[in-house]
């Protein structure tokens, strides 16, 4: 097996300033990704390329001016998308029916299918990017500011640019070891001794001791919990995206 | 660009009977998907294997027993799991901010990118794929057979095998248009003229054009809403799984 590219890519947050991606090359790629599967072949996904510079600048605010967002070359913002079904439909002498949280929910699916074969496709072919799941904080925002209309979700956005001229070659990040995340058969529900196995590795990383010394916190997961990914922020989010989920007029 | 894998990839339903998918493959492929980007690097997802013949057959039926599904080497059932992350918390004096329902919609979005980048490695590796959405048809059913605990909702499953010897190499199926799914800068609300552009090729297809006859219809749009993805079908979907992101003991 040929895996190498996938265990050694990695994400890309700063990018050339003098290498652009050109319209063709973004257009091949996303192209590419379409061939993606999808649910039923209905590809109930829609991508905003952001290449203008104010428009840039403010979802890059949008994004807490994460340098990613910043510095992106292109930005694309992935949407879960069940309108243009539905005016298929509608001009076709029928009534969709995903216009509801299960067609909207599967459309979150394909949609994440979707930017996950436009990522590889870019990097395999040289190229940098970086997810920002900074949307659902103000999906009001991202939809205002792309002029997103009811039933087209925001769900992330994607940074995408050559890699900076001199940049190292970006290290592959920790990730928790297969057994954590595989199971046989049946789920394997971890036991204290099981978790103190999964986590060894990321916890004794110099990158997570200096988050926590710097949070002033006494364990990673605390930094997590209580600093990157509290609950009110996720308490938000699910409101949010439930909110556009369920309600038909958004 | 070397966009050919990408362009020229299709999905694959039936499998050989006699070149097994080995663990040594099958760990290799799930370690190179678990590189894929996930929120936070937090890797809010599980997978579940299924090689046994009786769970096999169980599952199969849970999936209306589809080709894809009876006739799988290895079943894999994709789940977001918010549980894992929860447990290292608790065990590190901690409370994770995840077990809601924004913990659980961002798992969904890990989930199915760290599933594109299994199917992905896998095809680019000589093996075949084939999502299953029926999962959400019965998500209580696949919880029960597969022994899921709280806080881990299966989402699809992925077949996965060796092409079936002799069969013809799989032609890519139809894509909408590049100019359907891409809006430039603020989102292209779709006219009626541009629907009937973007849904010509698939609409004109035989294959397309013998559903709407074998069913009985007058519009390709028309099996899909009334047929293939009812109303009552995505209600029911929705409710499912929204129940299961919404409440916090399942």
């Amino acid at each position: 097996m040929e895996l190498d590219f996938f265990n050694r890519r990695a994400t890309v947050r700063r990018y050339s300033d003098s290498h652009h991606v050109t319209d063709s090359e973004l257009d091949a790629l996303l192209e590419a990704a379409t061939h993606a599967p999808s649910t039923g072949n209905m590809q109930l996904y829609s991508v905003i390329v952001t290449r203008d510079a104010d428009r840039k600048a403010r979802l890059a605010e949008l994004h807490f001016n994460q340098p990613a967002a910043k510095g992106a070359d292109v930005l694309l913002t992935f949407c879960a998308d069940v309108r243009r079904f539905g005016k298929w439909c509608a001009a076709r002498h029928a009534v969709s029916g995903l216009d509801n949280a299960g067609g909207r929910l599967t459309a979150i699916i394909d949609a994440s299918i979707f930017a996950q074969q436009f990522v590889t496709a870019a990097e395999q072919n040289g190229l940098a990017c970086c997810y920002l799941g900074t949307v659902p904080y103000n999906i009001a925002g991202f939809a205002e500011a792309l002029e997103l209309p009811a039933g087209v979700i925001p769900l992330f956005s994607v940074s995408v640019g050559y890699p900076e001229e001199g940049a190292p070659a970006p290290e592959p990040s920790d990730r928790l070891p297969l057994s954590a995340i595989v199971s046989r058969e049946t789920y394997h529900d971890a036991t204290e001794a099981d978790i103190d196995v999964y986590y060894a590795h990321k916890e004794q990383l110099e990158e997570s001791k200096r988050f926590v010394e710097e949070n002033g916190k006494q364990t990673l997961a605390q930094v997590y919990s209580e600093v990157r990914y509290p609950l009110e922020l996720n308490l938000s989010l699910g409101r949010q995206l439930l909110e556009a989920i369920q309600n038909p007029e958004k």
